[in-house]
This record gives structure tokens, C-alpha cells and sequence, in this order.
């Protein structure tokens, strides 16, 4: 069983998906939000999944895919955690954690197109495994709490214009929170149903060409780490999503630097949590 | 009239103040969030006041000062936006405006105890004229329609931790966002009853002794021009807090440095939008 959910976009719905099919769960939740994960929501969903099962509505399958998790109160990224993508990126491998933020409202459904935003020339992909955390985390002890704080895991495209992020001044943020900069999904699979979190395969393609390979095993700073490290520096909640950083293969990293245009299609696919794909198209006003 | 929010901690209802007098709306209003802001509720609010201003139920004087709004969806900073500011910091004055983001659980009220972070040393006060946005902002597209964004003003401490938000390596996000890091109040005034926002004098001291002394008029860049600014690169929503940027006078800008210590006894002042008053207290656990 995996969180799904659906409908357009700012009426979206909880579901659940069992074996491909999504099953529509609004009839006893409110949403995949903050409220749900706090208050024992999964293990009420645990229990009406053994049952009712698949005597659950089923979703029509014209029905748009959303972001697996509403709207959260924080998005937390880990930069430069792969030690091949930090070396691309001309920077140093980092000693500590280093966290940005992207603006909440980028959350976007798996396969929604991504705007270009208007004036952009260096618009970029990142793909990630998402961390949703399933409990509020301040101060942890270890690693050991962190790892109890993590509900499941998704595919994220940090989405990034390079120029707004490094060539405009100031902090990343800039260049990471354009409207839709961060799709996520199809799926939010629950953390004890992957059983090997830091030996995933990921991969991206554009137009088919393979640009990003890598696997969670050289991330630098694993997700609990990463939920541990944070957590010295700021209240994270419980619907939180935390991005894990990309490996090597970005666009600003080819020699020369190749990045998004209008028609583009990119494909991200982690191991155990499914496909997700975006076509990106100019800005129209 | 100017709003305020009263009550305990995540259980705070919407008020407004008259004449020194705090009003209880929430028998009208859920809160001054979003929703309210987004869907015209000033209008709302302005014509109960109209029609029954002090008739409503006054609030008990012993009640808590919340932060004059709801969480917001963000939380968007500018750095180094005073120039003599910059100076102090030995930071380059900025070609154009530096954006970071606090995160938005931070926000407390102007008379909450703000604890000091276990393991700092270098938490720092940030006097900072703080607007309310009244509407979504993307791809505005000019100061003017930026100005029509504005519900009001009000003051935050943009309270700091240098070591992590400096010398902890990436992005000033994590020295920005432990809890309580963002008092703000006591109330936003409207826009409209404020005649010169770029002529305000602002005052922050630390045990009456006079810290940050400023006016708004040596802003780099001024409320209408950030808005229109960072709305070219993130979608801004009615309810956003936007901080303006600290003048000269920071404990960092200090020689030698004096940061904030168990006791301190913070005020901070400016003209037009009343005081606000924390004690800095050690992290107890």
C-alpha cells in the first residue's frame, strides 16, 4: 500500500494505491497533511486498509495525479550530497550538511508539465529522493530518532534555474522556488516497505537520453543524518518533505552546459517508488 | 484600527485594536490568514468595525500577544538592505536584493521569551519593518502593482544565529530558523494608515541601552520594490510576511562582538507601529 493523491489542482484528494489500482480514501480523511501524519493518521489508514481493502472506492483513472503528500509547512534540501555531483558542480564536497529551502508552494503532481519561467535560460533538473517525515523532530538525540521520524519515501525533481540561483546574488532559494519547481511522486511508499533506503538505483532522462545515473549508496550524509542535522537548526513537522540532494548529471554540469527548453521530456525513475515524468513549456501569460 | 491575534499558543483567535483597546472578532473571523486575506476579508472586517466597533467583546488584558497574523505560507527576507548595514557586516552592497527565507513556524508574538538555541553563542537581534501581503503576487509588473500587494506593516525581529547561519558552511536559512526566531507585532497597521513608510524611524535596544538606530529612508530597496522583485521568482501569497531588512547596529557589527546572553532584555520600536519586548533566555530542555 502506497499514498496517492488526485483531482485538480488546490482540490486534490487522499488515496491510496494497491497493486496499481488508486483507491479513493476522502471519505475518511481530510488529506495526506500536516494534522494526518501528527495524530496516528497511518496507523488508522493501516487499519481501514486491512479492513476494507480494495471494497474502497476506486479513483477514475482520467483523474490527475497530485503530490502524494498536501502542501507542507516546510521543503528542506540537502545541496551538493553526492560526492561526484559536488565535483561536478565546481564546488567542495561539503564537511557539514549544506540545507536550503525551497518556497512550499512549488509542490507539484508527478506528471504535470513544469513552466519555464519567463526569463529563464537555465532551467534545470535535480532528481531526489524525497523524505516525508511522519512526526515533528527538534533537537534529536541520533540518528536512531531521526530514522523513527520518517514515514516514507517519493521521487522529487528540484527543479532549478541556474542563473537565478548562482549568477543573481544572494542565497539558492531564489533560483529553486518558481511555480512548479518541485514535482513529486507518482507515490509516497511507506519507510519499512524499502527495505534498503541507502542502496537505491536512480535515474533521469531527457527526451530519452539517459543524463542522470546514481544510487543513494554515495550520498554523503544519509536521510537520517540529514533529519538529525536539521533538526539542531529548526522545528521540522511532521508532512515535512525533506529533498536528499541529486547525484551526478545535471545540465550546468555538461560540457558545454545543456539545460531545459520548451517540448523537453524528462523522465525520473527511483528504484521501488516508481516513474514520474514532465514536459517543460515556455511561460504564457 | 489594526489587527492583532491574542490567546495561547496555536490556539490564538483574531482581534483588532482600537484606541488602545484589543477587540475579540473571532465570533466573525476564523483568523487572519491566507483565506481571509485572499478573499477579501479587510472589507469585511472594516465594515464590522463600522457597524459595531467597540461593541465587540473586549479581550481580557491578561491574554497573550500573538503575532499580529497566521503562520503564512512564507516567510521572505532581504539581506543586507541598508547600506550602512552592509558596511558592518563587510558585506558588498547588494546590485539587487538579497533573498533568504526563515522558516515560517519561527513566527511567535512581540512579547514571547525567544530562547537561544542549545550550543549558541552568536544569537544576534535584527530590527526589521515587516509587511503583510493582502494579495498573490507572480510576475508583477511593476512597483505600483507591487504597492496594491501591501495590507500592511508591521515590526519582527529577525533574530539570528551567526555561527550557523555564517560559519556552519551553505545557506543563512539554518541561523535564521530555530523556533521563536521571529517575533513580530504587537499589530500590523493598514497600509493606508501608514502616510510615509520610506520615512519611519526604527530603535532597537538591549537592556535600554540604544542598539540599532535607523529610518527607513536609507533602505537599498524600498517595500514595493522587493515585492515586485521576488515575485518574478516565487509565487507570493496573500498572508506572506516580507521582511524588509535591519540597519546598522547589529551585535555581530559590534567591536568586539556582543551577542545576546540569558536575561537580555531586548525593545524594539518603530515609528508608527507601537514596541514589542523579548526576554532571551537560555534552552532548557
Amino acid at each position: 500500500m502506497k499514498l496517492i493523491r488526485f483531482g485538480e489542482r488546490g482540490k486534490e484528494k487522499p488515496g491510496i494505491l494497491i497493486n496499481g489500482e488508486r483507491y479513493d480514501c476522502s471519505a475518511r480523511f481530510n488529506d495526506w497533511d500536516r494534522a494526518f501524519f501528527q495524530h496516528g493518521g497511518l496507523n488508522l489508514l493501516q487499519k481501514l486498509v486491512e479492513e476494507e481493502g480494495d471494497k474502497l472506492p476506486k479513483v477514475n483513472p482520467h483523474e490527475r495525479w497530485a503530490s502524494p503528500v498536501a502542501r507542507p509547512g516546510a521543503i528542506v534540501c540537502a545541496g551538493l550530497n553526492y560526492a561526484d555531483h559536488a565535483k561536478e558542480a565546481n564546488m567542495p564536497v561539503p564537511s557539514e550538511p549544506i540545507i536550503f529551502t525551497k518556497a512550499t508552494n512549488t509542490l507539484s503532481g508527478p506528471y504535470d508539465p513544469v513552466v519555464i519561467p519567463p526569463g529563464s535560460t537555465k532551467t534545470d533538473y535535480e532528481i531526489e529522493l524525497a523524505i516525508v517525515l511522519g512526526k515533528n523532530a527538534l533537537y534529536l538525540k541520533d540518528e536512531a530518532a531521526a530514522y523513527e521520524c520518517i514515514a516514507g519515501y517519493s521521487i522529487a525533481n528540484d527543479v532549478s534555474e541556474r542563473e537565478f540561483q548562482l549568477e543573481r546574488g544572494g542565497q539558492w532559494v531564489k533560483g529553486k522556488s518558481s511555480p512548479g519547481f518541485t514535482p513529486m511522486g507518482p507515490f509516497m511508499a511507506f519507510r519499512d516497505d524499502i527495505a534498503e533506503s541507502r542502496n537505491m538505483d536512480l535515474q533521469l532522462t531527457v527526451n530519452n537520453s539517459i543524463r542522470q545515473i546514481g544510487n543513494t549508496q554515495t550520498m554523503i550524509f544519509h536521510p537520517s543524518s540529514l533529519i538529525w542535522y536539521i533538526s539542531q537548526y529548526m522545528q521540522l513537522e511532521a508532512g515535512d518533505v525533506i529533498l536528499t540532494g541529486t547525484p551526478p548529471g545535471v545540465g550546468m554540469g555538461m560540457n558545454p552546459p545543456q539545460y531545459l527548453e520548451n517540448g523537453d521530456k524528462v523522465e525520473l525513475t527511483i528504484e521501488g517508488l516508481g516513474t514520474q515524468k514532465q514536459v517543460f513549456v515556455d511561460y504564457t501569460s
